[in-house]
């Protein structure tokens, strides 16, 4: 079975306890069976890993890439501040989509830069943990349109 | 039945026939279609309107905006440009998301910043025709999540 | 008898409806019969219109700008995008005042630049409803000293 | 009888004699009565200072600020560089209305800046010495309102 | 018979009435009989329209774009603010080439900048009502150059 | 006995009375006293001033600098304005600390930057009327160290 | 016992052997035992780590930060780079407080600028080892009032 | 026979044999005699000049500026750095039109600026060869209009 | 006999005692000397003043301005953040020459821009004390050329 | 023997994999390799690391800079975004030269600017793998100056 | 005898000719003749060049620098643009006086910046023909405190 | 036998003597005879020149260019100011290699940018002489890569 390679970044481990106001109740393992699911569906499996550290999201990425249709990464805090991540997807050349729980352009005006966003195939924000379900579609979608 | 409303700005009634190596191949009725057959499964009728006028955009968004349970917008080149969009969803208080066809942060630098962003649930950029469905899902989704 | 050009920009004619907290509840009838009493007094009648395009805008003033003594204009979303309007007063060389409902400054980064500022005679801002009445006053007594 | 605080900045005590073509012909003294009559008839009296001094303005803000129900200020060169006049209101809490002679958006670009701007009610310039009436109208039609 | 799209942007329909110091005396008539009679001796038809209305130039360009060999487009104030007209060029792909009757340089920074020049051909700026014949020229040597 | 400059800038006398909510409720005696009493188990007098006027304060550094052994300043809103504060300092050649009752990086982005710091040892802020005690412990712990 | 949280940033293990005529002799150890004794006074026991790893700063701010009463951190090179520094003080919520042991105003332009300032209660900078001590200070003091 | 000035910046005169898929494959000599011959039956003689030296061109529009009606200029790279062609023709104070074989605008950013627009007539850009003739015919009006 | 009017702005006082190795051993008592030997040569009185407050500065100009053929200021500190000086100047309308002690681009970035420099004739920097005696042999040769 | 130390960015365990076009086909060993057998001909032993972790490659620098006589570092996607890599070898102080395989300055405007070039002996950069070998050697030159 | 050398940059040589308004009606022998009489009172002869031409410029200041003890510049407009005249007085070690004939403060913005002011021992600018004979003065007296 | 372009710009003839501490002690003719043996054990030739001038160093590119092989270049002081290099090695599109003895990224901000880099194959900086040496080194390889 083709597999997605999922990929949350820094702080979402604390999902569901974090700021609910901002983030929702949803913690990161209800997000993860809600991807697994929706992927099934599509006849995908998942491979989902959580991470604080950016070298480890690089590691990742170049071992699972190569394996794997696609990505679906919410860079976090990593978003604004790593060419690392970056560099991997570039070396690695997997289709990956950009995901936010929030609305980064309502936030501080640093969020509003993203050095992953040009070499994603697009970005989904604002929805919550919809944003991922949504991301993953998308992927699923641009996959299938690739095949197609 | 409630419904909620469609816009499409500038140019984008061309759909199909521009540059479909960058937006493919599908025209604004085959995604009108789409969203029509989406909103129905869910439950909503759709309102849906395009036109290469801001002030028309503006019209539509005060008359449709305090009769729909939500919008959704692809403001095209409006984007960039327009406050006074920005000022009608503000003013209606209805909620929107916006879609772009193409990823905007691969284009030119004028067309990374969206005066809607920060007043929009959410962004969907990236995945051609099914930007807008992905956005229509957010949309619903965040209408239920806010009606549960 | 001398007449003067009352101009609203976009969304204007939602006023009292529109984030009351904001902007109070006079509605833009409420504004423009006060504005006539006010005209009235000091000899002049009014012309007054509220469009949501920028061109129709534009047309009014080619219209009847040469046709009136002055104008007074609440430019909204349009004051911070528009070199048109700009433009149109360059070109028909009436007498503008500029008028805010709110106190821009205190308003998002892009509503401090005002296209049309330094073309016009002056500027009054942040007193509500009350930001007219001084315009026009301003406006009046500035025709009285280039007519004194 | 209820007070209001009349401040004139840096050399507004040369006016009348200072550029008549860009401030015309009015002195200080001139403007003070006309406001002292208008303040008198809506029934307050005034309190009026000059001073070319940063610190004695904040003086007077402090010592006039809590005993008066609202002040008006030409902060004239102080305009573009003082955060401790900004601050004096902040700290005193009194309305503040901004008022200028000229219309510092047709000056140099340094002037179009003002650090009090968004901690005042409202700001009113380029009509002469009539800014300073409307700017005054302005402040008594604000405490009006906010009294109602 | 081939024809060409020449289009005006807003308020140059009251050219010759407008600035003469800084615009010169021709009236849009004068320019377009001009304009047609070079346009006859190359062998081209004219398509000749002026608007105020963002909206209405871009579907003139959408509506006549097809049917002709190139376009000329002087747009005045929306060279500054609107990328809709950019894009409605880039969709038709039509060639096309931006005249501008005063030197845009020798004005205000704002107008310095230009959404549509880098996808014209060329421009030409600077001498007047013959601005328009020198880019007519222009145009009709790159289509013959392409043509050959 | 050694002796240490206290210095308030404008305003700052309002302590205690100005935005409680903010600032807290110990007025500038309050502090004065409980800086007088650090000062004296560490072996040294305080001279203290307020001032609301730049020039006063640069007076007081130029009399006081030479006599004392260091300085302790918030020089408040001249923080983000007075070049003649840090020259009056770099010409005295006196140690000097900066505090801040309140975290300015939380304000106004005007008030993120200091003519001082960069003279300063050091910079205490955020800590209400006890950055003052913090930022006295770290000039006297400074001058052991010099002294050592 | 109540804990508080003690960070050190990149680099900050080189303590006493990393430029002395900057930053001081004081080891690491040092600081960390003369930390300890002022926190055993005031009722407090500490948690004491230093990495050179931003993901292992971010972990031990999770796993620590819920437990401890507040928080005290140089993130040295880290103030400048790091997000997920910020964030995760965001989403654990603890308090927390800045300190450098040199005046970072004073050094390149980059290091003047901290991702943490305006997350964090306050900031000490320029004392060597006592910045510490002082911060210290500052949020035991901190944690009183709030306490209060 | 009144003559023209014709100037070529620096690395025209490879003109043709240099990227002919950017600037064609006409060489500077097709390009003079083109424009001599235009020139011819205007009245005019031409004094044509190329030069890589900077200096060399100040020396050139010194010394035949003042002999000659008017200059046409492509000033190559020196359009983006030369103050000193600009002091240049502001000295001798002929009239100049720049032109440009390419589109600057389709190019690098700094190749958007020149040092020369605001003090000439106007410019032509991005017709390859043609843009001399368009200039020259621009200049030859501008001078028929001024003496008429 | 016609008067000259000197100005030193804040911390000259200290001059000859302030940072010798910049600033020269020259007490302001010196260099005033020295100015009035030279301008008694050319028949001129002085009428010399050193503040270190901007207000008094101001005073100064309104009050001797009027009587007096020229100005030369030092403003030091005030040269970088005092408009209210410049007004004065533009106020008074006396000719002003701008001096400074030390080469103001060699310092901090923030010392390079000067609020009167174009306001005033011209500027002198960088001789130390002589720099003053040269800024008075121009404003002296400055009236001469006037008066010639 | 002398060592030296080789440390190795972020994905540049992929090279020879990654985008051949871009950065060649040698492998990380083959360059390492390559550089063993140059460092051997000059005496020198190589400590050779690659890592894609900040953290890792800070405590690299911290555990064997004290013990080589200089390093070579390409820091790939570190280059521009971490300065706890320039803080390592500003606390450790020993030499280093920084490489890069492709001309970074025909990519990415982020990719314009190095934390590390400042406190680097020099640069080598857009030789592909020889960019290595060439700052190599330039490091041991620099190392045969500074002993010789 | 000591010699003393005189540079004057690209179109100074048009002096007396050029904008009479502007810079005056002296020429550049008036002015050298007034310059050789003010040396040779102070026991200088003069080395007195003009050029067009950068590289010339260079090549005096490093034939000449050398052998003469100070250097008087007017870089006109090689000041806003060369590198190039910087290095050739930083590698020559000759001290330079930078003069201007008018204030550039008052002209374009790009005129307000020198690469040579802060090489420079300072600047004298706006007296028109009187700054060099200033800046000379400034010279020889800079050479006799060294001397001294 | 194939050669190679060797350019020195502005001020480089001055090597050895100018800034020792800086730059070393070798002469412009100790490097050129370094690099003519290096060249020659490769089987090249050396065609070298140093100039002050621009515009000769573009003469000699456009007269050696298409007869060399490779091109190695020190632009000095023009590495930051001259577009008409790069044109030139546009026009003549030779591969070349860009050097500097010093690191322009520890100079003045101005020396950062290079208007040759992204057009160079790469740059070899701060190793004194030896930065021409491992320049070649690389042309040489990139030659033989190419060839390869």
């Amino acid at each position: 079975m083709a597999d997605l390679l999922i990929l949350h970044g820094p702080n979402l481990n604390l999902l569901g306890t974090r700021e609910p106001g901002t983030y929702g109740r949803a913690t990161l393992d209800d997000i993860n069976r809600a991807l697994a699911d929706d992927a099934a569906k599509a006849g995908y499996g998942l491979r989902v890993f959580q991470s604080n550290h950016e070298g480890e999201l690089v590691d990742l990425i170049q071992a699972h890439g190569p394996q794997v249709q696609g990505a679906l990464i919410n860079p976090a805090a990593l978003t604004h501040t790593s060419v690392a991540l970056r560099d991997a997807f570039l070396a690695v050349g997997v289709p990956v989509v950009e995901v936010h729980l929030s609305n980064i352009h309502r936030r501080e005006p640093f969020r509003h830069h993203s050095y992953l966003a040009d070499v994603a195939i697009g970005q989904v924000m604002g929805f919550g943990a919809a944003s991922y379900r949504l991301g993953l579609a998308g992927l699923i979608d641009h996959l299938a349109q690739a095949a197609g």
